[in-house]
């Protein structure tokens, strides 16, 4: 039912955690499933992502698709960033069950609600 | 929205792993959101239940269900166990909210067929 990559994602996750004073946090609900998800951005003077940690109540699928798209993020720029979509985290985890699509949004929601609440905040 | 009981379970899961050689192994799906959930259980000759585990790729609901519901179970007979229903392991987590009502069935029937899985080899 899952591809390798991710129970490896799921199994060890990269990059959960939290981060004090982060550059923009952001925090999005998933209607369908109840499940929350908290995204932590730190972001350079040259508007580069640092560093990224996520947090959530989701499922597996919550928890791989998070992890991915922390590794795609990292190092990026804020364009960059904005630009990857949960497809694109889909291809790089080889896919995903189609009822599990819905908990592949919370990362890229919650990865845009950061940047936005930087945006503000700067 | 999640009790401190659910937090804590969810965060700290109890009897998260794998028994090899198990008596009994128990594993369901939830139709509804596509998660999966595998119990093991170490029966003696007594019929008393001496070490269970849990695997799961649900949501925080259902790690924090199967934490508690192996609490439950642990050091029980097989009927006392039977017994226990979800209901009564959402009550000893101070409930769950309705939408996560579902991925606390996933303990229950995963506890019932592994007891079943044990019937059958005996
Ligand atoms: S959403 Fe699938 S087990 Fe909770």
């Amino acid at each position: 039912m899952y591809t390798e990559k991710v129970m490896d994602h799921f199994q060890h996750p990269r990059n959960m955690g939290e981060i004090e004073n982060a550059s923009g946090v952001g925090t999005v609900g998933n209607a369908k499933c109840g499940d929350i998800m908290r995204i932590y951005l730190d972001i350079d003077d040259d508007q580069i992502i640092r560093d990224v940690k996520f947090k959530t109540f989701g499922c597996g699928a919550a928890v791989a698709t998070s992890s991915m798209a922390t590794e795609l993020v990292k190092g990026k720029s804020i364009q960059e960033a904005m630009a990857i979509t949960n497809k694109a985290v889909m291809e790089a985890l080889d896919g995903l069950p189609p009822v599990k699509v819905h908990c592949s949004l919370l990362a890229e929601e919650a990865i845009h609600a950061a940047l936005w609440d930087y945006a503000e905040k700067h």
